[in-house]
């Protein structure tokens, strides 16, 4: 095991009606900006439950946050913010509005050009403004930790940031507020999920036996759910599950003191970019061909990974190893997320222009061993082409 | 699954050579107390790498913590702590340390009695001076949580408490510390964090998928380590891997939004009170029989651990309960931790002895179903007695 830090001090406040629990937890002058995404928020009532538990407090709200959150609308908020003199934030939404919201509250303070937060990765950042969160959509982890992505479509740059300022204070999870969720964010959701288990726990062993349970764990529990939640029937436990299976897909556990790859999301990312294909089924494109690709110096954890989550325990390794691949690509596809190149209508031209942008982006030696190359990457890109 | 907080804002510097780390997460004009236990951190170094490591800080020394710590000792602790106006703790040691550190931390600033701490288990706790941990011994998970246990030799009494005042702000989890244990301390650590596993999973079931994959992956990460932990090879693996499953055994996660027992910790600690046995021993005494005793009410969950944790698999669902609650008993007794009081020279007599005291500290509805009366703990004890 390598060594680490890990620190979370994020409170998390789980269960039906938990939303009134915010109270306790804002300072009760606080002047607070809400910020939220589409008008689902408003329509659902859940905005309607944030004011009424903000109680007396200045309320200011922002809504409008894009999936995969823009910089300029990002920055509108911070005016709003600045202007206004509040205090405190309260994302209401998903991934996207909490890490536009981390954007935000990082942004107020900052001395600069804020969007060199996103150039610089956030190594910048030296304060942020506090905040909480009401997690709508189970699926990022970032209602736990302390990244944030942030899209600006005029450089077709999709970047990330993180530091640690901006851990939530709190983060209500109450899986009723999943129930009006379409099934394709729902879908997207488990993907996420299960992709961010997979970049943290298919590199290399280090013998970290915790880790490896607990990813193992969270992965079986993902495929166990994934027919229930899909299925659109408000069943609590399920949703509860998955909650609780997302948050700890990413937030510094199960990627404490063990090599992390992380090349799906990059390069997902500027599949998103380009041609705005939601991130889980850029992960869905790209994770399978990646394993495929990298499958000689991620062997022993394929092989780990057939056994203790697909239960593959017949055939030479390479055998083992491909059904554990199919049957990821299978499990994606089953929720109606498809893992090719060609389902979304692109072809070889994409490949070069996704390899452009990797370049642009300083994206040359991705993965655990800094091996993915732009032309590794274009070489997986190919793997995904067609089925 | 039931509604739950968690929150756990201790930061683990995970790793070897990690305690000069202190240094950036103690205040530079700090007046600091060092706690230990026996001199054997002194002898090992420990104490000294402790006292580099804060460099210019003013720096006192408390020593000869017992294991079990005396309510007498810690209260010199805090004498010392008021007239020299320290305003840092820094626990050396294992959980006895870390626990009375815990203790000291709270009744420095408290008014009134402090042995009220205790009898009030910690809900009468305002405030606690803030400390860290170096941590040598893994088995309680002191290092990560609020709770602390106190003896009182004069009253025969064990009594715990917890409040959120005394998380730890750090803790130095470095496995080389543990190089120097003696077996029976590292054999008392493995059967002390398996059954603290068990307290918060061997209850009913509520659907919680996450937390019962991750007390199982605990559970069997602690089988498989346990031989390579007692033959006593400094294995850096194999004690990086035991210190953070027991750190993670009780830090509030497994146990969040579950039923809970601790029937086996209270009826233990009556053990330990009357006879001074160590804490883990009474714990393996204990919990066989009353797995078989509350097998009715257990029955679900019993079947999942057999089949989860042992890969029992054959037989009918009596015979799968019996077995995974023999292959527990053969666990501990290859750990040479005996399971029957008969084992430590006790009879029927002593049975009524921890029976009376049980009474007389309010146990009389102890476990997650608030079943188990003075009367089910004599059963259980009987069941205990012998072989």
């Amino acid at each position: 095991m390598n060594n680490f830090d890990f620190y979370n001090p994020t409170r998390i406040l789980f269960g039906e009606n938990r939303v009134a629990s915010i109270d306790e937890y804002i300072p009760g002058d606080a002047r607070v900006l809400v910020l939220y995404g589409g008008e689902s928020a408003r329509r659902t009532g859940t905005l309607d439950e944030v004011k009424q538990a903000l109680g007396k407090r200045t309320v200011f709200e922002f809504g409008g946050i894009e999936p995969n959150p823009q910089f300029d609308t990002l920055m509108k908020a911070v005016e709003l913010a600045r202007s206004e003199q509040v205090d405190f934030l309260l994302a209401v939404g998903g991934g996207s509005v909490i890490d536009g919201t981390k954007f935000v509250a990082a942004a107020i303070p900052f001395e600069g050009d804020p969007w060199t937060i996103l150039t610089e990765h956030g190594v910048n950042v030296r304060a942020a403004m506090p905040f909480g969160t009401v997690l709508t959509l189970p699926a990022t982890g970032s209602e736990m930790n302390i990244n944030s992505v942030v899209t600006n479509p005029k450089l077709h740059a999709k970047l990330a940031f993180k530091s640690p300022y901006v851990f939530p204070q709190f983060s209500v999870l109450d899986p009723t507020k999943t129930y009006t969720l379409p099934q394709r964010q729902l879908a997207n959701g488990v993907v996420d999920a299960f992709v961010h288990i997979a970049e943290q726990y298919l590199t290399y062993p280090t013998g970290a036996m915790v880790q490896d349970r607990f990813a193992e764990g969270l992965l079986r529990t993902l495929i166990d759910l994934a027919p229930k939640i899909v299925e659109g029937k408000n069943d609590y436990d399920a949703r509860a599950n998955f909650m609780w299976t997302t948050t700890w897909a990413l937030n510094g556990l199960i990627g404490a003191g063990v090599p992390q790859d992380w090349a799906t999301h990059m390069i997902g990312h500027e599949l998103t970019a380009l041609y705005d294909i939601d991130h889980a089924r850029t992960l869905a494109i790209v994770l399978p061909s990646l394993l495929r690709e990298r499958r000689d110096v991620k062997g022993e954890k394929l092989l780990q990974f057939a056994e203790r989550v697909w239960d593959i325990t017949e055939g030479d390794d390479d055998a083992r190893i491909e059904e554990a691949i199919v049957k990821t690509e299978a499990f994606f596809e089953s929720l109606d997320i498809s893992t090719h190149l060609s389902d979304y209508e692109l072809g070889e031209e994409a490949i070069e222009a996704v390899v452009k942008q990797l370049e642009a982006h300083g994206m040359i030696a991705l993965g655990e061993q800094q091996e993915i190359t732009p032309d590794v990457s274009r070489r997986i890109l190919q793997r995904s082409l067609k089925a």
